[in-house]
Formats: structure tokens, C-alpha cells, sequence
């Protein structure tokens, strides 16, 4: 108990440094991008001006010590000309950066890259990449984080944390023989830790927990539910006490707002569930096409170029617009606020009645001003640009995460439908749909509430979560009034996207690069048996066995040598064929070996024998072999009249790589995961060959 | 699709609308036993004075259209007699409405006694309880719900609550044949309803979820997550256009604390966990002794006695303290809130300041005036006998729940903690502990907050939830903020109750009541193999088989007469037992009676074969009678060295019922899922003959 409070301790505070300082670092690189700071080249633009003299709000911002690298250089702050050196140093520091990043990830950790989700989501259900959560890719893919957040790539860093505290949790269950030892227990420990990682990205530890629960984790014993809060705790704990949102709260996107809303805004909701479904399609078909055609073409072998240019690309596009040229998550939080009196935001910029006088927090809704029509174009054009640049963007050789840019494209979209309702029940106080709820001076509708409903949709759209979207959503915002707004919204979105196709992207990547998952969220309704799926099939060679007491060592090496099963079932003998145990090839090779060099008398010519009694043999044989410590006495087997249905299930349910075949006793075949893979594949139509294994 | 968004609309309007219901009955003869309205009897004191003239919110209380008994019957409103009259009229009204609730719970539907919850549990898990979700329990249960929450006994409605949606879905999906044939489907359902229920009962939609996943839900597959988040919308929604809590919001206990919590109160909050683990055990221990009690002496022979009994001694002590008297709720609402300026409660009564003038939200921390002194007294009586009169409610022949009584002791409990750190905090500013967060003037400590994390902790204690209740109590209350002091406490209660025994109330009373519920919270870590527990054992008599095609019509009549087994294995052979599948009693009883019926020629002499081919008979032998269709052709099997790790693994996630042992295809032996409890119960040095199965 002590040594797992301990462990939890240490890995949480990792963790949570971790998160604290890719903070810092990605502030300060991204204001790098700008300019620097005088007083100590370190501190990011905010840090530099807070220990200035200027102390009113907006003077703050333009703080001497701070200098733009126009200022710096040739001593000017406006003009043309500095203007484009601005722009320039900008889009150098972006592919220096991305440059550096990519570098890394291929000189010294091919598995940094990627959110990571698809890999985690595969070995929790149970296969083995080796080095997947090592050392190296911990330290590379927390290094690159930065780097690659930090050259204004559109994409986000709460994916890939996901990944890295997964290489934390490892690292610390290796150092525990309790885990190290057991494949299971790792798991859980595995699946702990993707919860106290998104806990920690996102500051909201409830939904930290369901997203592990929903999204990551295969198989969820209750026990680990309770691991995974207990890790979120922690998490929250120290993440309260290093305080990296700087907000004194959790949470990352902190709005309030001050109205209700109303039942006909339901509509507009729907609407953008609506619209964030079919960006998840859109996005999914899209990304999964372009990473097709990068791994089936040249393209592919180019990494570090595809990179750069897409750095360009994003960093020339991004500059001239106010609403991508800052980072993604300063751009969310601006629009899921709401219009205060003292917002100096463009999107605030409303015509104010001269006469009305109000407290601050109830201001009534006001015409648009020219500040928002400008908005509006800038807005339509970055969303333009960010549903594009990320669809080329996530698949890249470096770390990249979905959320953020997601929750950006919903709160792009959302923001606008919100100002439009905003403007229309303004102006048309008289329609019905207003008339009950939308009195004149009234402050009826909430932008910002729209753009969070419209990040959820998206989000939700892309990852097919549903109670976890939600619970982060409000966690993130603490909106918790709106959690039917955001329901319907998550619902819709999920709805929709289901229509054009069940993968979610994370499924949708496995399926690509032909990891062998099984999925536990299809459901197989198919009418075939167990002796439609197992090897050997009609007109095939038999299946390889190991008999009892009639083998030599000889014979078995052979065996060895020409398959490259993992494994061999154990029968009493070739007539019989009556199941024993099963045999796993690499203990096989491993006794065989080992009773050559250290046991005397065995030879190629030796009987080998499962059984607990060596077989009766002729006088001058030579030693026989006993091998039963190597088979396992309980292999699982099925009825070859078992439905394919409850052989699925328990192969999802139980976590199994293969299963045995029997009718009344009798061995008659073998059905691997790969063989249910493909059987299902076949069965939804699908061409059973495209699903690879590599 | 159409037909399922039809059933989830019907049920959850049917649940929401009975919901609201249960709310206004409850209401109104809370009301009742006090006095009744002159305009309309059927109002409740609310109700009655909200159409009065007075303006005032104090009069308004006082309005003349609300007589209480002394002034309707002698027309006295002050003075001994016409309190005395008053309480009497009290006692009298619970003491009739507990009578009537009992006996119609006994007469109609002896299913709707207790929460509900532990025997959904068992169904969930597998096993069958005719009639217990049927529409009777569903009408007597809700009818009876009322009675007894009105009566002002110390019991909550959300427990049955739960139970009454568990019986709409049942009902719901009976209609369905997609469901009502299934029986995993069905289960599916019945989850997904226990979610919509715990959503309706507290207005927390995503909580309700959660609920059922940790508590309720025996194995849930991610679909039904799904699911249940579509139900708990839907709820959400409807009782959003319902409003049954009359505050425009979803939540039932809404409050707003405007100041954050500081690292040194962890401290109080951790040792309200402490309490609420404390309490958790206490209740346990205490109530399953006293129902035990009930169930094994003569006091279970006077059901109808006993809650006369306990109603009047709740009344007679009740009445007098006024934070026993009115609805437990309102209590628990009273307790939460944060004292603002206009609060007339008695815990609001501090002494002001006169020459402080600040927003009436930020009112700084007052010495405490005479009223709080009072109230702390009049809470510690209330706590002890809520403590103590609880105990004995629960188990009691009516419908109870515990989430109410629960959180009431915790907030109690938490409300004088919170005043107690006030009042120190106040007079001792230059404690150490204090200095860095408390300055003279500022408003630091909330007591409120107190009630809500002493209501958690307790809460926690009783039902051992951890994820479900953090949720469940932010949705409660709206207090996102107090995530972590939440979680703290949740912990620390669930760490102090589990060190006294494992299992929460749920488990107790299932265990209590002998189900057959195999809980998947358990480890089972012992080195025992299948072979330790199959029967039969050693000296036993052979295991009762069938075989393929050697058996008389007659034979196997007097097998099933002679046996009370579920079904039989059927072999090859006597000599070479090799299984080849598993016919059910209850269909082999069907198959042979149609068989005698309607087949010619089917006589007892009759041979019976369950192989495709008719064996080879003598020519003179009457005809024989084909069984296959009855044969299941894939029973499940291990061999007799599979450890029982895995078997009860096996069990678990399958949901077995029972499960063949054998070794290389011949058959051994049988385990049920009662072997696997009583070894189980063996293992854990229990007595496994404790376990009843009743």
C-alpha cells in the first residue's frame, strides 16, 4: 500500500512537472516567434511585462522591455518593412523549430510521433510494442512537444501527454517487481496512468477517468476505475499546488457566464452537432487518405520535407490572421468568453446604448459593431484554413494531438452561429421563435456558450466520445448548467458521424497501420461457427500438434524450424487426436535447448513426453524428455459448434490470442485473433487482406 | 432506430413525469401533517400562500389562507395546547400514512419493500427474481414511495427511485420482442434505466451514468455506457420542460460559494472523510446485525408492528427539533447553502459588524450570535438520532432509500465542522495555521462547503462510490470549484470503511439475503484449481449424465425426477464419458411432454438420441425419439487444471451459470456458479455454508 502511494506520488509529481514545464517552455517559445524580452531573454511576453512599470491594463501589453524582433533588429515597430521582418522571423523561428523536432523524433525515437492514443489503445488490448512507452520516447516525444507546439503547427499537446504519462507509468511500474512481472497488472497501471494524463492536460480529472474509461482502456475492471480517480486526485492535487494555468482554478478554459439558456436554442445547438458529425466524418476520410497515400507513395519518404513544408505553409497563412497567428488554445478560451463590459476583444466590439446603465455582469444584447463584422470575415477564413492544415497535419513524424485543434474548429464555427442567433433575435425581437423568451434589453443569447457547445460537437465528431466529452467539456469550462446543450450537441455529433462510418479517428488509425485490435464497441451479429473460422479449412495440410509420448526432439525441431506458429497444441496421439495442453514455441526452443547443453543422455534420437510418466520405450533408446513443466494444462477451448458470436466475445472479454477448436474432446483446429479479425472483416464486407499486420 | 427513440422517449417521459409526481404528492402531504390550505386542500403550504396578498417574503410564510391544525380545529394558533394539538395531528398523519404503506406493500407487491437496489444488482448479474420488476411492484412502489417519505420517516426516494425506473424499462421493453427475448439485451436495458432513474432522482444526468456503471451495473459493455447517456439525456431533457425543482435549474441542492478553498482546510475535509468512513461502517455493521436480527427472531413476524413502531418514535422525537421536522432534503438544502445577507436562517444568525458595508455576496468571515450556538445544539441531537433512527429504517417492509438519510448525518456532521473552523478561524487570525489565508475581514472560511464534503464523505462510506459520487455531488450542487476537497474526502472515506470490511450496504444486503451475485470488485488471488471445486468430490456419486443415444424415455424421467439439477451434461457413453454437449431440465421436460403428445409411437421404452443419425436399434424396438434440437451444442468447459483465478474470471465476465470440467474431452465434473461462492466464501476463511441462496 505505502509503495503504491509512493509510486503514485512520484508519478503524479513527474507528470505534473512535466506538464508545468512544457507549459513555460511552449509560452515562452511561442512569444519567441514575436519577439524578446530585454530584461532576461527567458521570460515570455507576459513575464516580461509583469515586472514592468506600466500599470494599466492595456499599457501592459506594449511594455518597453519587451521588443518585437523589428524593434530589435532595425528599430522600427510599425511600417511595411517591419511588418515583413516580423513576419519573416516568424516563419523562420517556426521551421527552425519544427525542423529540430522532426529531427529528433527520427534520430532518436521513431515512436514519438503521433498523439499516441491508436498504440496505447491497441497494447492495453493486449499486444506488445516493444520500446512503444521506453525511456527514450518519454524524454524525445516531451522534448518535441514543445518544440512542435511552440512553431504553430495546428495541432494540440493533450494526446500526446496521454502517451507520455503512459511512458511515466511504465517507467515507475518497472521499478516495481509486482508490476514489471505481470502483463495485467501493467495494464492497469497503464490504464491509470492515461487517465491521470489527460487529467493533467486538461486540468479535469473526472473526465481524465471516463476518457481513460471510454476511450483508451480495453478492458476496465472497476478496480482500475478506482486507481484512475485515485490518479486523477493526485494529479489534480499537485497540479493545484504547481498551478500552471495561472488561474488560481483547474481548469483551462475558465468562462461564466450569467445567463440561462432557453429551450428554442436547442435548434441552433443540434445544428452545430450537426456540423461537428460532419467535420469528424470530413476529417477522418480526408486524414486517413492522405496517410494512406503517404505510406503506399514516395511521399512517404520524406518526412522531415513534408514537415517543413507544411510548417511553411501554416506559418505564411497563419501570420496575417489575428485569429491562427496566436496559439490555438489562447484563440478558445477568447471565444468561449463572454462579451464583459471590460472585454477589449474585436469580438466585443458592440455598439453600446449611451444611456443604459448596468452592473457590469448583465449586459443586455447589443447591435454588432464593425470590430465583430471584421471578426467575422477573419474567423470564416481561419476555420477555412484550420479544417485544411490539420487534416494534413495529424499523421506527420511528429507529435501531434487532435483535442486542441478539434475544440478550435467547433469554437470557430460555434462562435459565429452564436453571434448570428445573437444579431437575429436582436434585430427581430418580434419573430415568434424570440418573442417568449427575447424581450427587448434583454440578454438573451451567449456567444461564447455557442462556441463551447460548437468545440464539443467537433470533438465529439472526431473522437466518438460521449459522457467523457462532456464531463471534460464542463470541466474545462465549468459550465455545468449547460449539460444538456452539450449533450444534445455530443449526441447529434455522434449520430451523424456514426451514419458515414463507425470509426472514430483513433479506430480509424489502428485499422490503417493494421494493428490487431478488436474492437470492443462493434458488435458481431453474424450467424457463422467456430468451424467456419478455425485453420485448418477444407483441403488444407492438417494442423502442426505435438503428440504425448511418440516425438523425438528431432522431429519437434523440425516442426520448429518449418512453422512459425507461436505456439502447439499437445494431443495423446495422431489417431486420437484428443487434446492435452498447449505448448508455447518459445518455451519449447527454450527447454530444448537447455536439456541439450545441461541434461546428459538427450539427444536429436529422444522421446519427448507431456506426460506426468515416461512413456515405455525399448531397452537401448536413448533418455526421453520430459517437457511437461512447458504445457499449459488449460488451454482455452470452444465446441467447433460455437457461434462466432460468443467466440468473439470471449476473445474481447477474456483478452485471448488464440483458442482451440475441440468437438467432443476431439482437436480439430485453432482460431487465432488474427483469424477473428479477419473473419469479422469479411463479414462487414470489408477485403479481409487489407487489414495488414505490421 | 425509430422504435428505440420511441421507447427511450415513452419510458423517460413516463419516469420524469412519475418523478414529478412523487415530488408534488410528497410536497403536499409533508404540508399535510402540519396544516392544510382553506382555498384548495390539495395545495401544499407553498402552494397555498404563493397566490396570498402578502408581498413580503417573510409574511408570506404566514399567509391566512394556511391554517395549521390548532387554528382550523380550536382555532389557536400560540400556546402549549395548540402545540400540543399540533404535534399530536403530526404524529397521528405519519403514524397513517407509514400504516397504509406498509400494508399495501404487503397486500399488493412485497417486492417494493427496501431500496431496490442490491436485488438489481443480482438481476444484472444473471440471476432471475420473477415478478420483481413487474407492474404491480412498479405502481405499489411509487404509491407507497410517497407515503412513507411523507410520513417523515428517515429514508430518501432516489434508491427506490431507481428501482421504479428499472421497472419502466422492464415494462418498456417487454413491448419490444428485440428485448423481451434477449436476456442480455433486456440487462442492457435495465441499466441503461437505473442510469435514467439515478438521473431523474437527483437531476444529475451524467451522475446517473455514472451510477450505474460503478454501482448498479454488473458487466457493462461501452454500448451500454452509450446508451445510458442517451436515457440520461433524454431525462435530463424532459425534466429540464418539466421542472420539478422549481428552480429553472437541472440540480436539486443548487448552491453558489463565492469564495475558493485554501490547502490548510484539506485537513478538516480529510477528517470528514474520516467521519463519513466511520459512519459508513457504524451504519453497516449495526443494520445488517439488526436485520438479521429481523430475519432470524420473531420481530420478523410483525412487519406492519415494526414500522408503526419506528414511525412513531421518528415523530415523537422529531417534531420538537426543527431540523428534524421538516423534509430531510430542505434540511440538507438549508445546510449547503453559504450564509448570504438576507438569509433569515438560524445558522445565518451572526453578529454584523454595523460599520462594514460591502456586496451582499462577499460577506467577511462574523463572530457567531446566539441563534448559531442554539442550531449547533439542535444539530448535534438531530445527528445522533439520525444516526441512530436510520439504522433501524433501513430494511424495514417499505420502500427506502439511503442517499438522503446518508447525506443529511454528513452534513450535519460537516455544517458544525464548518462553523467550528469559522468561529476559530475568526477569533484566532494570528494562528499559525491561519496567518497565510485567513486575514482579519476577509471571507475564508464557507461552511457550507463543509456540509457538502461531510455529505459526500458519508455518502461514500455507506455505498463505497468514488468517481460516481464526486460527480454526482458537483452535479448536485453545481460545485465544480471544490473538485478536489471532494475527492479528497471521497477517498479518504471509502480507505477508512474499507479497512473495517470490503463490502458497502449494496454488498451487505446481497450477502444478507443469500443472492447469488459474484461481485466483480473481489480478487481472487488463491492457487486453488477447478479440480478443487467441481463436483462431484471424492466418495460423491457420479455426476448425473445423459447419453448420446443409449437412454429409455423412462430412463431420463426418472433422472429429472430424481435430481433437482438445472440440466445435464450428455456423453458419448458411460465408458468413454466424452462430453459432447449440455441439455437443459426445463427443455427436456418441454421436448419429452410434446414428444408423448403429438409424436406417435413414443412410449417410455423409447430410446432417446441426441446424435443427428439414429443409432442402430432391433427391429422389434419401439420408435425413437430425436433430441438434438434441445442439445446445446457448445457448453462451456475447462479442464480440470485450470486455476480457479481464471475460472472465476471466466464466471465474471461471461456470466456463466455453470461451466464443465473436463480432461482431455472425457467429462468430469460440473461447476456452478454456487461452487464458485461457497469456495469463494471457503477461501476467505467464511463459513461456506453462511451462504444461504434463499
Amino acid at each position: 500500500m505505502k509503495s503504491l502511494l509512493k509510486r503514485f506520488f512520484c508519478e503524479q509529481t513527474l507528470q505534473c512537472t512535466l506538464a508545468g514545464v512544457i507549459d513555460l517552455a511552449v509560452d515562452w517559445m511561442t512569444d519567441l516567434k514575436e519577439g524578446v524580452c530585454l530584461s532576461a531573454f527567458w521570460y515570455s511576453h507576459e513575464q516580461c511585462c509583469w515586472t514592468s512599470n506600466e500599470t494599466t491594463f492595456e499599457d501592459r501589453d506594449k511594455c518597453p522591455l519587451w521588443q518585437k524582433w523589428s524593434e530589435l533588429l532595425v528599430n522600427q515597430s510599425e511600417g511595411a518593412s517591419a511588418y515583413i521582418l516580423n513576419y519573416l522571423m516568424y516563419i523562420l523561428w517556426a521551421l527552425l523549430f519544427a525542423f529540430l523536432a522532426v529531427s529528433l523524433v527520427r534520430v532518436f525515437a521513431p515512436y514519438a510521433c503521433g498523439s499516441g492514443i491508436p498504440e496505447i489503445k491497441t497494447i492495453l488490448s493486449g499486444f506488445i510494442i516493444r520500446g512503444y512507452l521506453g525511456k527514450w520516447t518519454l524524454l524525445i516525444k516531451t522534448v518535441t512537444l514543445v518544440l512542435v507546439v511552440s512553431s504553430g503547427l495546428s495541432l494540440g499537446k493533450e494526446g500526446p501527454l496521454v502517451h507520455v504519462a503512459c511512458c511515466c507509468g511504465n517507467f515507475f511500474s518497472s521499478l516495481f517487481s509486482k508490476y514489471s512481472k505481470n502483463e495485467g497488472k501493467r495494464r492497469e497501471v497503464l490504464s491509470a496512468a492515461a487517465a491521470a494524463g489527460v487529467s493533467v492536460a486538461f486540468g479535469a480529472p473526472i473526465g481524465g477517468v471516463l476518457f481513460s474509461l471510454e476511450e483508451v482502456s480495453y478492458y476496465f475492471p472497476l478496480k482500475t476505475l478506482w486507481r484512475s480517480f485515485f490518479a486523477a486526485l493526485v494529479a489534480a492535487f499537485t497540479l493545484r499546488s504547481i498551478n500552471p494555468f495561472g488561474n488560481s482554478r483547474l481548469v483551462l478554459f475558465y468562462v461564466e457566464y450569467h445567463t440561462p439558456w432557453y429551450m428554442a436554442e436547442l435548434f441552433p445547438f443540434i445544428l452545430l452537432g450537426v456540423f461537428g458529425g460532419l467535420w469528424g466524418t470530413l476529417f477522418i476520410r480526408c486524414n486517413i487518405a492522405w496517410c494512406r497515400r503517404r505510406k503506399t507513395t514516395k511521399l512517404g519518404k520524406y518526412p522531415v520535407l513534408e514537415v517543413i513544408a507544411v510548417t511553411a505553409i501554416t506559418a505564411i497563412i497563419a501570420y496575417p490572421n489575428p485569429y491562427t497567428r496566436r496559439s490555438t488554445s489562447e484563440l478558445i478560451s477568447e471565444l468561449f468568453n463572454d462579451c464583459g463590459a471590460l472585454e477589449s476583444s474585436q469580438l466585443c466590439d458592440y455598439i453600446n446604448d449611451p444611456n443604459m446603465t448596468r452592473p457590469v455582469d448583465d449586459i443586455p444584447d447589443r447591435p454588432a459593431g464593425v470590430g465583430v463584422y471584421t471578426a467575422m470575415w477573419q474567423l470564416a477564413l481561419a476555420l477555412i484554413f484550420k479544417i485544411v492544415i490539420t487534416i494534413f497535419t495529424f499523421g506527420m513524424k511528429i507529435p501531434s494531438g487532435l483535442f486542441i485543434p478539434s475544440m478550435a474548429v467547433g469554437a470557430m464555427a460555434g462562435r459565429m452561429v452564436g453571434i448570428g442567433v445573437e444579431q437575429l433575435a436582436y434585430h427581430h425581437h418580434d419573430w415568434i421563435i424570440f418573442r417568449n423568451w427575447c424581450r427587448p434589453g434583454a440578454d438573451c443569447v451567449t456567444p461564447g456558450l455557442y462556441a463551447m457547445v460548437g468545440a464539443a460537437a467537433c470533438l465529439g465528431g472526431v473522437t466518438r466520445m460521449t459522457v467523457s466529452l462532456v464531463v471534460i467539456m464542463f470541466e474545462l469550462t465549468g459550465g455545468l448548467e449547460y449539460i444538456v446543450p452539450l449533450m444534445a450537441a455530443a449526441v447529434t455529433s455522434k449520430w451523424v458521424a456514426d451514419a458515414f462510418g463507425k470509426e472514430g479517428i483513433y479506430e480509424a488509425h489502428i485499422h490503417l497501420n493494421g494493428y490487431p485490435f478488436l474492437d470492443v464497441k462493434d458488435e458481431f451479429t453474424h450467424r457463422t461457427l467456430a468451424t467456419d473460422v478455425m485453420r485448418p479449412r477444407r483441403g488444407e495440410p492438417p494442423l502442426s500438434v505435438l503428440t504425448q509420448d511418440s516425438m523425438t526432439v528431432e522431429d519437434v525441431e523440425t516442426l520448429i524450424k518449418e512453422t512459425d506458429y507461436n505456439g502447439f497444441p499437445v494431443v495423446v496421439s495422431r489417431d486420437s487426436e484428443r487434446l492435452i495442453g498447449f505448448a508455447q514455441r518459445r518455451e519449447l526452443i527454450l527447454a530444448i535447448k537447455n536439456a541439450r547443453q545441461r541434461q546428459e543422455g538427450i539427444v536429436s534420437n529422444s522421446i519427448m513426453y507431456f506426460t506426468e510418466e515416461p512413456p515405455e520405450l525399448p531397452a537401448n533408446s536413448p533418455h526421453p524428455l520430459k517437457l511437461r513443466r512447458v504445457l499449459n494444462l488449460s488451454p482455452f477451448t470452444v465446441t467447433d459448434h460455437t457461434p462466432m458470436e460468443t467466440v468473439v466475445d470471449i476473445f474481447r472479454k477474456l483478452g485471448l490470442r488464440q483458442c482451440l477448436v475441440t468437438r467432443s474432446g476431439r482437436l480439430l483446429g485453432i482460431i487465432t485473433k488474427k483469424d477473428v479479425l479477419r473473419h469479422m472483416a469479411q463479414m462487414a464486407n470489408q477485403d479481409p487482406e487489407s487489414i495488414m499486420f505490421n
